[in-house]
């Protein structure tokens, strides 16, 4: 296929070098954004008399065909999606087409495909988040009265309710909405008219073309234009931090249902087996979303290192960010949907009898020598060595007797055992941000709350969000 | 020095493993955060009864006494900076002021203070970027009539004005004052009531100490509290992006300043000589920016891959993010601070005859060609045999004679001389965001204005960072 | 497709863990590894009687088939490659197939795939940078005389020899060879044997499988075994510095081919145009390269951060790595591909009158000022003044008097006009690793040398990577 | 103090570019190499005539007194640590010392400082893990006959010995110390001789300069030794893999002390407490090794970045080189060392009781029914189902009846209790790297001559790196 720039450069490019160089198979996945682009941009010259009615109209048909074309064929042979659409255009539009590139240049036309992808991907993963949420907060709802250990360090640290377990989840993920929001706005903002950088030679109606693609404003240096890719580092970031919490979760979830810690059940159909072990069920999907979210981080790395000490302006370089981009807005996607099914088929099982020897209450009996008088050092140190006796005899807490514990402590007293009853440690965390049984209720309630305002939100994202029907009907009037 | 937690482990800590363990060297950076911390908490403390006023006010003196001791002594001998300052504090203040730890743990206060280190940093880095840009623009206005080549590929692109590139980064660093300023808002919540994990035992008023320690809000879920890093995450990322920036202008420079371009001349107190060729003028500063670059992107890695697959709440891993997080700040505040000085130290140098041979004006006879008639496809043909043709014979585009152009296309005419006229060729980017001297001249105070506007930003996000004279009289009432 | 692992867990897997777990589309690469590595395992088997000859000889016979039916079908459906293969497997040869994962796990199949896999790769690696290294001394040879100006900081520091010049990166990719044989020598042994993780139940003669897979050694401890990533770290390593080292000469090559340095000049056929400048003949090919080199990196980044704190033996976590290795491996082999035809096609400019103003010879004047007696570090002083003096007053090095260069220094006589000459600058430089004309010629004829070695190395390894049909020869003895 | 190239440029330097670009608080690190490489090269100036025997002997002394004048105060105030030792030395042995820099430059001085500390490190990283080693090994011996289980996907999957477990990363350090080792190779040859870049004026005898400081080998391209850090990257790259495995044993032994798993037993001395939960025993050590992993890590995404794209021969980027090193090199000898300590102070301890209700025998008994006659992908779907039967009716593998297996298979008979003895099971891996009793000594042997091996290898490495006082009394000869 012709080169769109052979009037320059006479040779053929080496068969080597095109394939090298060669994008398509990439950015193909950014046909529909290239096409929508080159219809406002038509828009755009049409407002200034570059193409009149007749051949816009002509053009129009045209980009529809190529639409058709691709959706139907698997594409090869041109250099990328822009010089596939432009040649196609021309082949099923005539010659007039040429004119689309008029002021153009695919320095601002990729960034365009990009930022149109880049809203679309935002849209996305708020409203597969904004699932992933209620998936959490039903199955906080479902085990509101169970409670399990917290653990800091890994060793278990306080009794806490499986639903406050499950809410700190919902505030990193909370987070995650905001942060892909912002990428949403960073990304809302026309391209059109910076040309190769240092603008277009003609007068574009620049507020036409914003309208038509819905961008909310337009970028105001060509320069900046044709190399910011900050809005793509964005996303990729966020990815990084979503994936990075849901690592989080992985490994409590893998450790949690482990023979030894049996605190969670999960579904059989979310586990594999093993090909020589037969007793084996694993939690591998746990396992590939901690490592997926070692795949994201790198792809972020990738895109800093891609980026770090180029000059000015449009560099090949930049080429590369997209593969980078696609592997994590997908990986990302996929792995909050897997997850989101997943929170739908796990069970949590309550501690039970198995806080005996865990010395689990021993803050609630720090905190209740507080309350009698003592200072809180002094407090820890005595209830350290209540702990180590404990260990020691082999005994329970609640085991002691009050004549022990006074020889620990003259302030202990018989609503000793009072504090290190289980469910009254849990409501003595009366804090707001704690997992009383009160606080969780009052979280759940507002989490729920939180939820509804987030689809309102992704709501008004989808609206800045062009549909191609909806665009070829306004050109068409 | 007695560790806090003497009580359960008996034994004497292995001395490789206090080495190992050891943070003071670096968090006593935060010292007068985990004082003001504990100065509020102890506000909290007071209100709901467990400190009276007398004890308070001995705190309050135990505090102040802490502070001046480490700001006047080389400490260590203390496990971390709360050890040291609890500890300072019962020998300044006796034992009642063993009560400041009740119903809080190391685990929410080392978030307080990262929290106002984050407020602190993100301020500064606002405040560093604002004077950056107001060097920017000054440079800008200084060269605003000095035409520069545009570089895309490295290879000579278009004519531009220098205040257009320069406006360029102007636009870059916008995108990161508002990211250090999100990134302020991300950290401006408490975290005290989170206690170790579960939420405190104590009802503590958490709104009081928002409020005198200058939080807007209050963090929702304890366990969240603790095992959340995402506001230095986002911090050490903004830094990266900004760091990225100043590589790019850093690498422009490096090549601007080389003998063959020749686009700029940097003062030579900013550059370095060599300690064998007596020649050299190196601009070392700028190789120094760039490659600090490397060094906070990588500081990213880090903290990504320390926070990945990691436990629900607090696990020791997470001390590590300090030494991190005060690279990413340290660095980036120094790179933007000298680099602000240096833009006022550059000189731009115009084109001038330089552009003879360069054919920097080929798409302005395209766009010429167009405006004539011609298609633009067709058009950038024609011109780009018709450079192919001046390389072969060695002649400059304006010493072809419009008999040799009507040879190329039949649409040329005298106007074509027009077309390759420097300052036609800079004026004909009409666009708002193109590089015509009007256009330019919009934004240069379009750019002023925005300038305006992070001042007030900053002076508010000012107002919300706590000050240790103020706080004191806060609770001295 | 019926799960091998059906026996245990008797629930479908659910549709889109099925899809986030499969890796078939990936590792079906490994296919032929996979096959080969069975037929070693049978004769395994064979060896110790768990198969007798009749039925090994379906097997083998079903294994060509499996071989075929994968060659010529796009294959989906099962789990992995693995299962693929077993799964075929029994339905061409039957029940008795059922056998061939007697004592055998997935965790230790995988690893025999990957080891194969990375000999190969390594073994491509070299002969693919012995070709580039082959175009290097190639176009060191037909430069040999060209002198170009060497650069520090990017600023002219002295003349060199394009030979030597190139000659330099001869080096980097002689390390990048050494290292890419080290890899070879890390893959090099016998993973089977450590089944799931605690070693086979059954008394495998492991000498004869790694015999019949070329295996040079055995690995020694099982549990090591099926979590040991190191080998592909290790490529990915590799890959990360050949890459580095390629983006290096890419970044020189873009700045010397930019108008200004003009020090190269690239055939057009290595070169891309603009799609609206009609002027342009960008260096594309570098700059993809370069920014390649990024995404390799980044992949380093993703195993290590993959692999960090994962848990003993094999967790799923570790199926990512082969993604990861690909892309490293793929992009490295294509990048040295094509600068090795590149290299073919690139053309030096030598210096010539252009030395003029550049003071590229200063440190040849304060050697010869050290020569006739002064210090090194005055005689660096006297030409720092020199060199100013000639700034102020335009002048070249040439066209100073001796009786200006008197009032430097008392040392300059008229053998001064000698120093200054090019050609003497490069022959001054005759330690043996200088660019002297003489060092310059060993050095040529030490890398042909060199080069001739290291093809008999590669031929060396090549005959340590098992083939399909002697191993099946062998098998049928 | 006096810039060492104040000749060309006569302005001061900027005082924050001054701060910016000083790199002695980091480099002082190195004044030991840096005047041991000052002797060596003063000794190659004597052999060309450049200095004579007096002067050599003045300056000789002058170094020494710079020696004393360094390790006897706090420097500052000079850019670097070269510049010190120049300054310092013509302060001390008068004008005479102005001849040391005679056709040396800082680039490849630096270079000669960071190869000798590059030796240095990797000799101590190969001893530090050889001592390592034998804490391991130790550990094994006392445990040898402790059982415990191996985990894949962190859920239980065979017996194995706990002596097997840790010679697993015995292995794993074995090829960490054969990085380092050809680490030290890497290092190992002379780059004096390079001068700036294009090699130094003054036929200066490299032999004699390798001989004295004790390099094998030298330099063969000048341009290629001032531009390479290659030797830099893979001492960082072996750092992250050591610390790699050691994040992979500190995972490992976090879960194994965890109160649910209870494998491990380790010492109070190498743990701490909590400030407020009075019970706990933490192993921060291991979390914060975990963590530092991912600090060195990401000092390889540094030096890599950093790297990335950089013109030819020397740019003031690679000074950020050192911290990055210095940073891999001191968190991963300090992490090997505590973990050696930590080696001598954990207890593992046996399964027991505890495999009931595990199913941990189910390969074997799969394996055994193989071994009757059953097809192994049969013998592993029946023994799957013979679990899934176990646990609907929660009975374990042992009290299952002869009659009730009869109904799976007919293959089982009264050995099936035989075979799910877990002493049996451990030593049914009779494969040379299996757990078995048998191949477990052996390994043990194995390992335990190995040992003796690194050490003599580490001896000889010792030889090749140069002391002072021999130095001195060699040039003193």
């Amino acid at each position: 296929m012709d080169k769109i720039w052979k009037g320059r450069i006479q040779k053929n490019t080496d068969r080597l070098v095109e394939e090298y160089t060669n994008s398509l198979d990439l950015d193909k996945k950014l046909y529909l954004y290239d096409i929508m682009g080159s219809m406002a941009y038509l828009g755009g010259l049409r407002s200034i008399g570059i193409v009149d009615r007749v051949t816009s109209d002509k053009i129009l048909d045209g980009l529809e065909k190529v639409k058709y074309y691709i959706e139907t064929h698997s594409v090869s042979g041109y250099e990328d999606i822009h010089s596939l659409v432009e040649n196609k255009l021309i082949e099923y539009a005539g010659p007039e087409a040429k004119k689309i590139h008029t002021g153009r240049s695919r320095n601002d036309q990729v960034v365009v495909d990009e930022r149109m992808y880049a809203k679309d991907a935002s849209y996305t993963l708020v409203t597969n988040l904004v699932k992933l949420q209620k998936s959490l907060v039903d199955l906080a709802q479902k085990e509101k009265d169970c409670i399990i250990a917290a653990y800091t360090h890994l060793q278990i640290a306080q009794p806490v309710l499986a639903a406050h377990y499950l809410l700190s989840f919902f505030e990193k993920f909370s987070r995650d909405i905001e942060g892909f929001s912002n990428c949403f706005n960073a990304s809302d903002s026309l391209p059109l008219g910076a040309a190769a950088c240092t603008g277009s030679g003609f007068a574009l109606d620049r507020e036409l073309m914003a309208s038509l693609l819905k961008f909310s404003k337009q970028d105001p240096n060509s320069m900046d234009t044709v190399s910011n890719r900050d809005f793509i580092l964005d996303i990729i970031y966020c990815c990084s931090k979503t994936m990075l919490h849901l690592s989080q979760i992985s490994e409590d979830f893998v450790v949690y249902s482990s023979h030894e810690f049996s605190l969670i059940e999960i579904d059989e159909a979310f586990c594999t087996g093993s090909s020589i072990m037969p007793q084996k069920k694993n939690p591998d999907l746990l396992e590939l979303t901690r490592a997926r979210s070692a795949v994201v981080a790198g792809n972020l790395t990738q895109a800093l290192m891609l980026l770090k000490g180029l000059p000015s302006t449009y560099n090949r370089d930049l080429q590369e960010d997209k593969e980078i981009l696609f592997s994590a807005v997908e990986r990302t996607c996929s792995s909050i949907a897997v997850f989101t099914r997943l929170l739908e088929n796990i069970k949590f099982k309550p501690l039970g009898e198995r806080i005996k020897g865990t010395f689990i209450q021993a803050t609630d009996v720090a905190d209740y020598l507080v309350k009698k008088g003592a200072s809180f050092r002094d407090s820890h140190n005595i209830v350290g060595k209540l702990v180590g006796h404990c260990i020691q005899n082999n005994i329970d807490l609640k085991e002691l007797s009050l004549k022990e514990l006074k020889e620990f402590s003259p302030y202990f007293d018989k609503y000793y055992y009072d504090s290190i009853d289980i469910g009254n440690c849990i409501d003595s965390k009366k804090v707001d941000c704690g997992t009383s049984r009160k606080s969780v209720l009052k979280n759940l309630a507002r989490a729920q709350e939180k939820l509804e305002g987030w689809k309102d939100e992704a709501e008004k994202l989808k609206e800045k969000i062009p549909q191609y029907e909806k665009l070829k009907r306004e050109l068409n009037l």
